[in-house]
C-alpha cells in the first residue's frame, strides 16, 4: 500500500461529517483529534433525534465506554441509518470482556453490520469469543495472540477488523496488514484509541474500508512518533499530538506511514 | 464602545458563579475557561436540584449540543429561575437546523426570555426561522447572511443576539455591533464557542446585556490573536489560549479590542 | 512519615485498576491523571453492569459532582461492593452544602463506609452538620475551620477525611497531618480535586488509607509545584503537571514532601 498520502487528501477535501455516539472520557479529545486532522465532529445521542441526526452525517462511531442500555439503543438506531445507506460505521467495543451488558450490547451491533469494529487485543480476542484477560480499557493480551480472532471475527462479522498496540493487524478476513508506526507514550493518553476511531470513520469515506484503516492507522501512529519526539511525559504529548495531526502532509505520510502486507 | 476593560476588571471583581448545563464535549474547557477569567463554573444538570441550585448563581447558560428530553427540562426549569430572578442567561441553540427535537427545545428555550442568544450563522438562520445549510456546529453560512436574522430575532425575543463567525455581529435589535477579533484556529479547537457563553455570562453579571456581550466577544477574540501568535496548531493553541484569558489586562484589552457599531 | 516514596512505587508496582464514578466536568483529566501516575483508570456507571465491573477493580472513587438519582444509585451500588470486599473507596461530596439533593445523596453514601472522605473545608464543613458559605465546587471556608469538622466526621464515619486548601488536613479521627505541598494556580485548573480522588485510591489498595492519602496529597502537591515553576499560567500548568506526576521519582517525592503530624 503506497496510497496512505491520497487518502489523506482525499478525507481532507471531504472535510466529512463524523457522528459519534462515544464515552464521556472521549468525547473532548475526539472531537479536537477530528477537527484536527480536518473533519468535523458531531456528538449527538437523544433517541429523539439520532437516527435524524445519522442520515445528515457521512460516517458514525459508536463506542461502548460508559454507555448504558439508553445509549446502546441511540447506536444501534444510528448505525442501522449507516447500513441501510451504505455508509461506513465503526465499532469500538470498549472492555467488552468485563460484563456481560458489555457482551450483549456488542453482540447486538456486531449484528447491524459495522464497517469497521476497532479494539485492542483483549477487545477483540473478547469479541471474537476467545476468552480473554481484559480489565476495563487496558489490553493484557498482545496483538499476535488476537490476530486469529481478528481474522475469524471479520470473517464472520463481514467488518473489516483492526487490532490496536505497538504493531496493530488490520485485515478483512481475506487481506491482512500490519502497521508499525506508533509511540509508547500513547497508551498513557485517555482516548487515543477512542478519538482514532473517528479518523477511521472519516477516512472510509472516501476509500475502501480495508486501506482507508490502514491509512489512518498510520496516519495517527506517524503523528504520535513525531508528539513524542517533541514531548517528555503525557501532558505535553497530548497538544504536540494534536498539531502533528493537523500539520502532517500527504508526503510525510508516506514517507513515514510502516505498512506491510501480512 | 471603550469601556471594555472596566467591564472585564468589574467581571473579575465580582467572580460570578455561572450555572452551566452544557454539552459533555465542552463541560472541561468550559469549566477551565470560566476558571481563567476569574468567574467560578459550575455544571448542574438533575432535576431534582438544578432550580435550587440556579437559586445560588449570578448567571445561567444553557448548550443543546448533546441534550436530550430531561435535560432540556432541566434547561427550562433553571432558565425560568434566572428570568423571574432579573439575572442574565445565555442560549446557545447548537447545530438547531439539524433535527426536529433541536428546533422544538430551542422554540421552547427562547419563549422562556433568554438575556443573550449566542450561535453561528447557521445557527442563528435556523432559530430565526430562515432555511439555513447548517449540519452539526460548524456554520455553513455567513455572519454577514445572519445580520437580518439575528436583527429579527432579537427584536422578536427580547434577547441580544450574536453571531460568531470570523467578524462576529452583536444587536439588541436597536443597536449593533461588529466584533473583529479573533484568530482562524479557533473553529479547530471544540468547544470554545461553548465557552465563550460562560464568559458572556460572567460579564453580563456586571454589565447591560448589548455591551457585556461586545466587551467578552473582543476579549475572546483578542485572547486568541494571541493564542494564535504563540502556537503552531490546535494542540499548542489551546493551553496559550487559557493562559491568554489568565493575563489578559484591562489595558491590553482595551488596546486591542476591534469593536465598531453597525 | 517518611515513606512516601514507597507508597508510590508500590503503587506503581500494581498499577491498580481504579473504578471512577465521577462527574462529566472530570472524567478526561481524572483518566489522563491516573494514567500518568502509573494506574489504570475505568469510568463506568450503567447499573446494570457497575457492580459486577466494582468486582474487578482495586478500588472505587465516587463523586457528585454532576449526579443525578440514577448516578447516586449505581454509587451505592459499586459502593457496597468495595465495602463487602474490603477494598478502598473514596467519596468527593462536590457541593454538597449547595442543594437538598446532594445532602441526601451524601448522607447515604457515608453510610456505605467510604475508606476515605475528601473535599474542600466547605464540603467537609457541609457534610460534617455545620453551616458552611459553599457555593458550587469552591470553598469559601478555610481548612483551619474545618479541622474540626473533619475530626468529627472521621470519628463519626469511620473514614480518612482529608481537607484540601492551601495546606491539608488529614485525619482517621485519631491520627492527622498537615500537607502543605501545593501551588496557588492549582485552583484554577478544573477538576484537578476530582482527580486527586483516583490517586488517593489507587494508594490505598497497596497501603493503610492514613499513610496512603497523606502520602497521594504530597505527591500531588509536590507534582503542582513543579508544574507551577514551569508555567506561565493554567493552560500551561496542566500538561506540565501531568508531565510532573509522571516524572515524579520516589526519591524526589521524599524530599519534596512537605507532611508534618498535627
Amino acid at each position: 500500500m503506497t496510497d496512505h498520502g491520497t487518502h489523506l487528501d482525499q478525507m481532507r477535501a471531504q472535510a466529512p461529517l463524523v457522528h459519534n455516539i462515544t464515552n464521556y472520557v472521549a468525547m473532548n479529545i475526539m472531537a479536537n483529534v477530528l477537527l484536527a486532522v480536518g473533519a468535523s465532529p458531531a456528538m449527538v445521542h437523544a433517541r429523539q433525534e439520532v437516527a435524524e441526526f445519522a442520515g445528515l452525517a457521512q460516517a458514525l462511531t459508536v463506542n461502548i465506554g460508559t454507555a448504558d442500555p439508553d445509549w446502546v439503543e441511540a447506536m444501534a438506531l444510528a448505525a442501522q441509518v449507516m447500513t441501510q445507506a451504505g455508509r461506513p460505521w465503526v465499532l469500538d467495543p470498549v472492555g467488552v470482556g468485563a460484563t456481560r451488558f458489555r457482551q450483549d450490547a456488542c453482540a447486538r451491533l456486531v449484528d447491524l453490520g459495522p464497517s469497521i469494529i476497532r479494539g485492542n487485543a483483549s477487545e477483540i480476542l473478547a469479541l471474537a469469543g476467545t476468552a480473554a484477560a481484559g480489565r476495563g480499557a487496558d489490553a493484557a493480551d498482545s496483538v499476535a495472540a488476537a490476530q486469529e480472532a481478528a481474522l475469524a471475527l471479520a470473517r464472520r462479522s463481514g467488518a473489516v477488523v483492526a487490532v490496536s498496540g505497538p504493531e496493530d493487524f488490520v485485515t478483512d478476513g481475506q487481506q491482512s496488514f500490519h502497521v508499525a508506526n506508533g509511540h509508547p507514550m500513547m497508551p498513557r493518553i485517555t482516548a487515543l484509541g477512542c478519538s482514532l476511531n473517528g479518523v477511521i470513520a472519516a477516512f472510509a469515506v472516501a476509500a475502501p474500508a480495508l486501506p482507508a484503516t490502514a491509512s489512518a492507522l498510520a496516519y495517527y501512529g506517524l503523528a504520535g512518533e513525531q508528539a513524542g519526539a517533541r514531548s517528555e511525559g503525557p501532558g505535553g504529548f497530548q497538544p504536540a499530538f494534536l498539531d502533528a495531526l493537523y500539520g502532517m502532509t500527504a508526503s510525510a505520510l508516506d514517507a513515514g506511514a510502516k505498512v506491510r502486507a501480512a
